[in-house]
C-alpha cells in the first residue's frame, strides 16, 4: 500500500509501483491503465496525485496517452514485432486469407503477453500465486533429489559427464529408462528414438525449427499455452488457432485450415490441456490423425502434464505409433523445474534431424542433471513422489473448487488436473491489474488466446488457491466492478 | 583392419565399415568414395570385393553412383536443405547478386559438414584426435570441480536452485563474477547486462534469433567455425563469407557486402580465431566498428578461446563499449564442456529482447552448474587451473609444431593458441578419409569454408598432436598420394 509517512511523496510511490510492474512486464505493453478516477479510488489518493504520476510515467516513456481513450503501457519492441508480422504477411500474401484470426499480428503481439506471463511465473513471491503455472516449491521438495545428486557427484562417471561435450542424444541411462516408461504408455520406441532436451521447452523449439520454415502455417489450440504461440510467432510462423473443446480440437475448423492454409504442424497438449484441463477423447484423436495423413501435416504432442495424468489417457503418439507424431515431455511440473530435464521421442527417420537442431542450438545438455534424474526414476523415488503429489492434488482440487464456487466463480470445464478454468463474469485483465495491488498474480483468460481477445475467464492453479484469504480478497475486489 | 578369419566376409566387413561411417557422418553426404582400385589397395582386398561392397551400400540407399564420376555418399536431408536454400534465394531475388559465394546453397550444405564435424568431435576415441576442437579430458580434469559441486549440492540454496524455474537471467552469483571479469578485460558492464546461456552455443543462437529474420544477410569469417555457418543457414540466413587474414577480416570485402547486401550482423571470433589462431589487430577492430556504424550492422564477438588468450588482446566489444556489439563466451574450452555454462553481455537496450529469446528457447538454464562454476571462480581455483593449462599448451604447441614440420607440413599462420592451420599439399578431405582407416580423425580445411571448397589445409589441435606415432602414420599415408 502507499504510505504517507515515508520520505517519498505519494506520487513518487505510485510512479515507482507502476514503473516496476511495467519493467517486469506484469503490466504488459498495450495494457490500459485504470482511469484517473478509478486509480484514485483504488489507491486511496487524490485524482491530482494520479494525474501527476501518469505525467511522470509518460515523461519516462513507459506509458502513452491515446486521445479520448486513456493511458496505455508503451511497447518498446513494437517496431520489431510489427516488422515480423508484416514479413509473415508478405510471405503469405499469395494465399487467400479468409480467416481473420490467422493474421500473425495478434499472434506476434502475444509474445509480449507470454513473456509477461513467464516472468510473472518466475516472480519471487512470498506466497503461492493463483496464476502460477507450476506446483509450489514445497510440493516438489524432497530429500531424494539431493541424494541422487550426491551420488552422481561421487560417481567415477562424473569425469565422462564433465570433461567432454557428452553424448549429443543425452545421458544413456536416462534415455533407456524413458524408453521403458514410454513403452508402458503404449509408445513403440527404442532408446535411440529418445533424445533429452533442456526442458520440454527446448523440445518444442527443436521440433518447430526442424520441421518448419518462416512463413509456414501451424495449428495451435485455443485457449492454449501462449508461450507456444509466442515462440511460433517469433520464428515467423503463421499461427492458426483451433478451438479446443471437451472432446478435443474443433475438427471442422482444422479441416478448413487444412484446405485453405496447408499447415505443416499441429501442436497439441492432448492430456490435461492447459488451461482447460481437458483430455483428448479417442475418437477425436483418431480423426486428427486421419486429417494429418490426408493433408500431410505433423503432430507435436506436448505431454507436459504426463506425470499427473491418468496412465490410460488417450495419446496421439500412441494411436499413431509415432509415425507422423513427435512426443514431448519433461519433469518441470513434478520435480526440479530448474534442472531443465526434458525429452522427446520422434519417428526413426526424423531423429537425426532433431539431433542436428539440438547440436546447433545448445550442442549437448548437462548430463549430471540427467543422470541424477535417472537415478530417481530407477530407485522408485520418483514414482512414490508422483503418487504423493497426485493424492495431494486431488484434495487441493476438491478444496479449491469449493472455495471458488463459494466466491461466485463458475467452472466452465470439468475440474481435473492442476488448472481450473473459471468464469468471473468480468474482464479478467482489469481484474488482474487490480489484484496486483493486493499482491496476487492471477492468469487472465486473454493470455491464452492468440488473438488476445478480452475474456471473463481466468486460470487458477488448484495447488495455490486453497487459501480462503485469497478468495475473500477476490470477492471484495470483484465487488468493486458491479 | 579387415580380417579373413571371422564369420563375416570381407565384403560384409567393408560394407559395415562404410555404413557405420556414413551413419555417424564421419563420411558426410556428398563425399566421394575412393575409386574401386584405390579402395582395394588401401584395404588390401580385391577390386571384386570393393565392387560387391559398393553394390550393397547402393542397395541400402547409403551411396549413389554418378555417371563417369564414381560413388558418392547420399544425402537424406538433401530435399529439405534445397528447399531452405531455394526459399532464401527467393527472399533475396530482388537484390543484385554479384557475389556467387553469397548464394546460400553452399552454406546450407555446410550444415551437413558441420554436424559431421561436431559428431566427430564427440566421437568416443581411445586417444586424443588431431582434429578435435577441444582440449583432451585429462587436461581439463581436476578435483576442485567435484568439490564445488559437492558444496552446491549441500547448500541450503539448492532448494531455490531446484524447485522453481530459477532466475531467467541466470545464477546471480555467477553473473556478478562474470561482470567483474569483463570489467577487467575493459568492458563497461554491470551484472544486469550479463545473461547466462546453455553454453556459448546458445548465446550465438539467441543473438541470431533475436536480431535477424529469415533471409537476412550475415557476414562470417572464412575460414571459420562451420557450426556457425550451419546454424545461420538452418535459420534461413544468407551467409556472406569474409576472408580472415592475420590483421583481421578483409575490410574491402566487408564494405562491398555492406553496399550490396545490407548485412544485419557480423560474427567474429576476434581473438585466437578458429581455425587460424589469428588475433584481431587494433586498427582492424577500429575499422570494423566504423563500418558497423556507417552501415548499421551489429557485431557478435565470440570469445570462446578467451581463457587461453592474452588478457590484453584487442576485443571489439571493448573498443565499442558494448554499443553495437554483443560479447559471448563460455567455459567449454577450459573446464567441464558438458556443463554447458556460457554467457553473453549485451547493450542495455538489448538485454530484455535476448532474455525473451532465451525464455522461448529453454526457459531458464540449470543454476546448479552455474553456481558450481561461480564457486570455482570465487575461490581462485579456475584461475590457477587456467595458468596450468596455458603453460602446458605452450609446451605442447612447441612440440607439435616441430613434429608437424618434420612431417613436411607448412604452417600457413603463425602458431598460437590451441589450433594450427597447416598445409599438407594434398586434398585434406581425401586424406581425412584415408586417415580414418588408421583410426585418426583429422579436420580437413574444407570444413571451414562456407562454400565447402576443396583445401590442402587441415586444422590440428596442438594438445592432441604431440604423439610422434600420429605423425609417422601421417607421413606414411601422405606418401600414398604423390
Amino acid at each position: 500500500m502507499l504510505t504517507r509517512d515515508t520520505t517519498h511523496t505519494l506520487t513518487d510511490q505510485l510512479v515507482a509501483r507502476f514503473a516496476e510492474r511495467i519493467r517486469s512486464r506484469l503490466l504488459p505493453a498495450g495494457t490500459r491503465l485504470p482511469s484517473v478516477r478509478a486509480c484514485a479510488v483504488q489507491q486511496g489518493v487524490s485524482p491530482h496525485t494520479v494525474v501527476a504520476a501518469y505525467d511522470v510515467l509518460q515523461a519516462q516513456g513507459l506509458i502513452e496517452s491515446r486521445r479520448q481513450r486513456g493511458f496505455y503501457v508503451r511497447d518498446y519492441v513494437e517496431k520489431s514485432v510489427k516488422a515480423t508480422a508484416n514479413k509473415a504477411q508478405d510471405a503469405i500474401k499469395n494465399k487467400t486469407l479468409k480467416d481473420a484470426v490467422s493474421l500473425s499480428l495478434p499472434a506476434a503481439s502475444a509474445r509480449i503477453n507470454a513473456t509477461s506471463l513467464i516472468r510473472g511465473m518466475m516472480h519471487k513471491a512470498t506466497h503461492p500465486q493463483p496464476g502460477a503455472g507450476m506446483l509450489p516449491a514445497d510440493w516438489l521438495q524432497n530429500q531424494f533429489l539431493q541424494s541422487a545428486l550426491r551420488k552422481v557427484v561421487g560417481l567415477e562417471e562424473l569425469r565422462t559427464m564433465s570433461w567432454g561435450y557428452g553424448v549429443p542424444m543425452g545421458d544413456e541411462m536416462l534415455r533407456g529408462l524413458l524408453a521403458d516408461r514410454l513403452k508402458t504408455l503404449g509408445l513403440p520406441v527404442i532408446a535411440d528414438q529418445v533424445m533429452t532436451t533442456v526442458g520440454a521447452t527446448q523440445g518444442l523449439d527443436i521440433v518447430s525449427r526442424t520441421l518448419l520454415k518462416a512463413g509456414d502455417a501451424v495449428m495451435v489450440e485455443e485457449p492454449g499455452w501462449s508461450v507456444e504461440f509466442a515462440r511460433l510467432a517469433a520464428l515467423g510462423m503463421q499461427v492458426l488457432p483451433v478451438p479446443r473443446g471437451a472432446d478435443g480440437p474443433d475438427l471442422a475448423t482444422m479441416r478448413r485450415y487444412c484446405e485453405t492454409h496447408a499447415p505443416k504442424l499441429y501442436v497439441s497438449v492432448s492430456v490435461l490441456h492447459n488451461p482447460t484441463s481437458y483430455s483428448l477423447r479417442p475418437a477425436s484423436a483418431h480423426h486428427i490423425l486421419q486429417l494429418a495423413k490426408e493433408f500431410g501435416f505433423y503432430v507435436v504432442e506436448d505431454d507436459t502434464y504426463s506425470h499427473i495424468a491418468p496412465e490410460h489417457a488417450t495419446r496421439l503418439s500412441v494411436l499413431d505409433g509415432l509415425r507422423r507424431t513427435i512426443y514431448i515431455s519433461g519433469f518441470a511440473k513434478i520435480l526440479a523445474p530448474n534442472w531443465r530435464v526434458g525429452y522427446m521421442a520422434a519417428p526413426p527417420d526424423m531423429v537425426d534431424r532433431m539431433l542436428d537442431t539440438k547440436l546447433l542450438s545448445t550442442l549437448t545438455s548437462p548430463a549430471i542433471m540427467e543422470r541424477a534424474m535417472a537415478l530417481c526414476i530407477e530407485n522408485g523415488q520418483l514414482r512414490r513422489h508422483i503418487e504423493r503429489v497426485r493424492n495431494r492434488l486431488v484434495q487441493a482440487r476438491k478444496h479449491s473448487v469449493q472455495l471458488a464456487q463459494q466466491a461466485g466463480c463458475q467452472f466452465v470445464t470439468e475440474p481435473a488436473g492442476m488448472f481450473g478454468w473459471v468464469d468471473t463474469g468480468m474482464d479478467t485483465e482489469v481484474l488482474a491489474q487490480r489484484m496486483l495491488d493486493e499482491n496476487y498474480l492471477i492468469a487472465p483468460g486473454t493470455l491464452f488466446y492468440a488473438s488476445r481477445q478480452p475474456s471473463t475467464l481466468m486460470r487458477i492453479n488448484y495447488a495455490c488457491t486453497q487459501d480462503a484469504t485469497f478468495w475473500h480478497t477476490y470477492q471484495r475486489v470483484r465487488a468493486e466492478f458491479p
